[in-house]
């Protein structure tokens, strides 16, 4: 057992002090994990479009100074008290949708969305109501029960589950978010069935992710639309078999243009944008009767979505997901598996690699259309 | 047989001749069915806003001259060939959502919008593109496929349904309709489990029908919203356990209140109102998670309804049914049985009866608060 176990450890973190600047590297101290805590050493994380979005001031329940950070992967370090479902030593990714098997939520069947603790979680402070992290005499916040951000991290138990050991860490780390989010939206949220058209707008990191989930449930026609041209060779490296970009289509809205691919419309679609517009042209494509249109994309604070209520009237169904519709701890575990069994591409989301000294240059690599994750070795 | 069989009927029928003016009676000539239509001797139908509505002009598919009407029952009178479903002397309700069985959307098994004439209905033509309807030499359009304001009134024959003979026409023509759309939404479409907490927005046919659902559904709350008090007794005859007046709540808005009296929302919300600002709060007043918003009204041309996205990635579910998603030909009779068995209540809503000469009283009745249903005499 380490000898830091009990002890708080300082360490280097990725700081956001404020809005609007860049994270500033800092010696901050952790305390050791209080009872149902787990302390995780934090191996590698992803950059994702979350943090940014926090980190621009621009999140309105953004608060400040924290660790952001979301998509991670380590070894835990020590447990506190009444710990039972990780150990000392297990090779982790850390879940910013909880899952404690007790609440309402967990209970129904009907949502991975754990309510336990969901109200300290948004206010970026442990159970308890206090932080772990402290740097220059000032507590700094949690960022989504998590903060990946920082050599070591302080999580609630039922924010950890344990994975295989040889699956490698800098790969597990993106099962933290993006790629879950998306695969799971396409096998937990949409459930697809064999045979379904399906169109993907977007080909970030989550929509890929979700054209891999629709290639598993074995959809018929997997349409990617995307502006960036480039993507049309990302969109056929994961499976897509059709690719649209609406910005070259002649006297045709792409709203037209897949309800002629599909004879009538999608039988899902997926936003994996945020743009509201885009979501709304997704649930348009949808078929009447059935077709079924999954908000993944987070919008931008005070956006609204609209449509005529016709398009629900005449049958199409409205809804979104978050992680995918995914219960870490049941059921992260099977996507490792699916990973290290050949079935689901991680690796080949990985095109930017930092160190966490140069944390700021992932940020800008992300927002540059060739980036789809930059991943940020904590070491 | 009647020797009517092969000839043109000459008979009553209240004419739409342009839009905003008062319904005409006329004598009008019904053209014996052709192959796969059904000539029906109607008895009884109810009036319906969707009727006022496209009166009103305000429909921007509606056109003149037209024969209105959509919730009627009657006996067979002739059959074109071809026609097996039927037979002379049946009692049946006409359907404007035909089954066909045998189209791309009746063999989905997803939903009850049969594709087969929706081009042709919508045109007001039958299916081979003519009008069975001549007055003063003009040719009418028919309505949503049934047109049950004429004594006789020709229809396809998927679009019609036999039902048992001891069942009163005055009372079947209601489940052509109202009655269908909001049992059948919770029912069919919401299919809600024993023990949800409902809300139902409206406490007109269509919503109290909603309640009856409701209580076959085994639902914990029944929670009606009108702004109208005298709905109370009325939501509380059809089983509802709670009624909430929305004008009358202070420093609460109807969400809060709904998610107040139901620990954080309602499992299935039903909008049956056709109010956009309704059908908002009846999404937002559900539960994180899983709570599903089900459309049931019909918003006034161009409008449209709208929401934060973030609605959809917690997990509500925006969706909406035509005829509660009951499919006629496959799940009417089981409605009339449930009627004669007393599980269905249909008398209830008779709060007005009108002859055929006096149609436009009907439509006036229907726009004050006291009428539920006006059953027009067509005989």
């Amino acid at each position: 057992m380490a000898d830091t176990v009990g002890k708080t450890i300082t360490c280097k973190a990725a700081v956001a002090w404020e809005a609007g600047k860049e994270l500033s590297i800092e010696d901050i101290e952790v305390a050791p994990p209080q009872a149902h805590e787990v302390r995780i050493q934090i191996y590698y994380t992803g950059v994702c479009h979350t943090d940014a979005y926090t980190l621009s001031g621009k999140d309105p329940e953004g608060a400040f100074p924290i660790v952001l950070g979301h998509e991670g992967a380590g070894i835990v370090e020590s447990v506190g008290e009444g710990v039972t479902n990780v150990k000392v030593g297990d090779h982790v990714v850390a879940l910013y949708t909880p899952e404690c098997k007790e609440c309402k939520f967990c209970k129904s069947g009907k949502t991975n969305l754990c309510g336990k603790i969901r109200a300290t979680q948004g206010k970026g402070v442990m159970p308890d109501g206090t932080s772990r992290f402290k740097c220059k005499g000032k507590d700094l916040l949690h960022f989504m029960g998590t903060s990946t951000f920082s050599q070591y991290t302080v999580v609630a138990d039922i924010s950890v589950v344990a994975i295989q050991q040889d699956a490698p860490m800098d790969r597990t780390c993106l099962l933290g978010c993006g790629i879950t989010t998306g695969y799971g939206a396409a096998r937990i949220t949409a459930a697809a069935e064999e045979g379904s058209n399906i169109a993907v707008f977007g080909a970030g990191c989550v929509g890929l992710s979700v054209v891999q989930g629709a290639v598993a449930q074995k959809a018929a026609k997997i349409i990617v639309v995307d502006v960036n041209p480039s993507k049309e060779e990302w969109a056929k490296k994961f499976g897509a078999t059709d690719f649209v970009n609406p910005t070259q289509l002649k006297d045709q809205t792409v709203v037209e243009k897949l309800i002629e691919m599909t004879d009538g419309g999608c039988d899902y679609t997926f936003d994996c944008t945020g743009n509201v517009g885009v979501m709304r042209a997704a649930l348009e494509a949808c078929h009447k009767g059935w077709g079924q249109s999954i908000v993944i994309g987070v919008a931008a604070a005070g956006q609204e979505i609209a449509t005529r209520p016709f398009q629900l009237v005449t049958g199409r169904v409205w809804k979104g997901c978050a992680f995918g519709g995914v219960k870490g701890r049941s059921q992260l575990p099977g996507l490792v598996s699916d990973y290290l069994d050949g079935k689901l591409k991680v690796d080949e989301f990985i095109t930017h690699r930092q160190d966490l000294a140069q944390i700021n240059t992932a940020f800008e690599q992300m927002k540059a259309g060739d980036c789809i994750r930059c991943v940020v070795d904590m070491k």
